[in-house]
């Protein structure tokens, strides 16, 4: 079958690679009808050492069981279905909590011998805790919006649940990229008040505005710290959603939050210590978020996927055939593109 | 009046000062009757550079109203009252969502021509946001319990909060001073089932079993990370209260947090960065805290203090008159006592 390889910076590849197939008796082999490039395939897209053995990508996808294992029993051959980002077996105590992305017995798509998302087919390690039946047909008109449930959606929300957004708060989101416009999404759906994004894309703002963005901070850094606090009778936001990942996105999310409010991380940090932002101890902020276990919402997610009450595949601009990939990791990492969908 | 002065690092002197008195209408005079040395009053005595004018110092007390302005309304002549260890107005949007540190018409006590708690009389601003009367005698027995409502206990409470403590949950408390301390009697009272005192003070780690820690840890740095996992299966613990403020105990209690748990910081960050703990970010770890709203808590702590369910003022092992406040200070900086009780 062809499936994407990454050999180090830059050298994004499809090529063929051995058959998926079922190897566990909890497996379930799938074959990927649409998958995506996401905004974190770019951070090794950026640094990866070359490497002659190449690293298998992608981890959001959507496919139709073509078979199963011998104890699989809640998804079966034919069934559509969407897989989170990480695999989980849904029975482990962090599973039961609703922390699928610490499972005890899962693991991440392209490695230690499980496929990535970005390819023909993908053997689905622990298929019942891990995928989600998806009641409509392959080429359903609302196939984007559903393919976000398995990481962009799932990480907006989870960013706006660690951010505490809710009815009547002041909400601000940094970064104007597929995550934080799926923020945006997220805290209206929520109830937030007033949405201001962060960000200066024109066509990426008007996303934003268009999924319910109330103001748009354009500046950067200490500026875009005192335009929110002019915003906000210079009292600061109550939820900061931080969706880069980078120190300075991660100091301002930080210094614009309001004497009690909380900042929802999801932009993997590329620096491990978090920044020093006065305010953060002395006005009670509190630093939340990680990776998003979007198992755990894409249950309370679909019915308003399905029911086109938010229409978070708007975030993706390009569409194009597996071929596609490098291109389109070319052009995610030179901002031509939002996010792009492959096609297959 | 005679009052608490410091100089600068280590000199710390009880001299006469201007006698307290009524400058605003909201104010109340108040005559100490008890009054304690801090933790954080132990930064300055540590670091402070030499001042001709010095610094009133102080900023828990228990007193009698001698008198009040024409606008307050809340405390009488005669009352008994307990000072929260900041001010605040108790009508402002911080003070009405119970984060009265923050209050937009606040202050510290010893600062902008306030007197500091350690001395023979304050006068409070805000009295009607400030100040809770007490419904007991100036002399009861449970006054050092009661003096712990203006900071330490309500510190200790803050830290189970912000750590999400709760029925069931397997804490640690990193620090087995005043504070920590205060911690294992909070973290007790909200349910936790297991609780895991991090130090090696012989006297302090008795008094921490007295209020409920089941699991002693006297490693440090790796070390104790290390058991507090053999300790929780691995995992790690729900609630980690990070109650000393150093660059290392706040790695240790990331460090020790379950997958999903949380950090409650209410040690005074001496190093304004958060460290690395590479968990943090990808475990899902909230990290939350800082200065407690003692005002908010008091109500709620009130009862179990005159009922005896909490006893914080077993923290105290050193009682002492006015005069004691300077070699107090030493002996806590030293470690030979935990903390001052100052009787006026």
């Amino acid at each position: 079958m062809r499936a994407t390889v990454m050999y180090g910076a830059g050298d994004v590849r499809v090529e063929n690679v051995p058959d998926a197939r079922i190897s566990e008796p909890t497996d379930a082999l799938v074959t990927v009808t649409r998958a995506a490039i996401c905004g974190s395939d770019l951070w090794p897209y950026k640094s990866m050492e070359p490497s002659e053995e190449g690293q298998r990508m992608g981890h959001e996808f959507i496919g139709v069981v073509e078979e199963v294992g011998t104890q699989v029993s809640t998804v079966k051959e034919g069934d559509l279905v969407v897989a989170p980002f990480v695999w989980s077996d849904g029975t482990c105590a962090f599973c039961r909590e609703g922390l699928q992305t610490s499972c005890l017995h899962g693991g991440r798509y392209g490695f230690d011998g499980v496929d990535g998302g970005q390819g023909e087919a993908v053997r689905v390690p622990q298929a019942d805790g891990t995928l989600v039946v998806l009641p409509v047909g392959v080429d359903d008109e609302l196939m984007a919006s559903l393919l976000t449930l398995s990481d962009v959606m799932a990480t907006g929300h989870h960013a706006a649940l660690a951010a505490r957004v809710g009815p009547g708060k002041t909400v601000a989101v940094v970064g104007d990229g597929a995550v934080g416009l799926c923020g945006v999404i997220a805290a209206r759906r929520l109830g937030a008040e007033r949405i201001i994004v962060l960000g200066r894309h024109p066509d990426r703002i008007a996303l934003a505005k268009g999924f319910g963005a109330t103001d748009v901070v354009s500046e950067r850094g200490d500026e875009a710290i005192e335009r929110v606090r002019e915003l906000t009778d210079g009292f600061g936001v109550h939820s900061a959603l931080e969706c880069v990942g980078y120190e300075q996105s991660t100091f301002t999310a930080l210094s614009i939050a309001r004497p009690g409010g909380a900042v929802g991380r999801v932009g993997v940090p590329q620096d491990e210590a978090i920044p020093a932002a006065l305010p953060t101890f002395f006005d009670n902020v509190t630093i939340g978020g990680g990776p998003a276990p979007a198992r755990a919402y894409i249950e309370e997610l679909l019915p308003d996927v399905l029911d086109g009450r938010i229409e978070p595949g708007r975030v993706f601009d390009r569409v194009g055939p597996l071929d596609d990939v490098p291109d389109g990791y070319r052009a995610m990492n030179e901002r031509e593109a939002i996010k792009v969908l492959i096609e297959l």
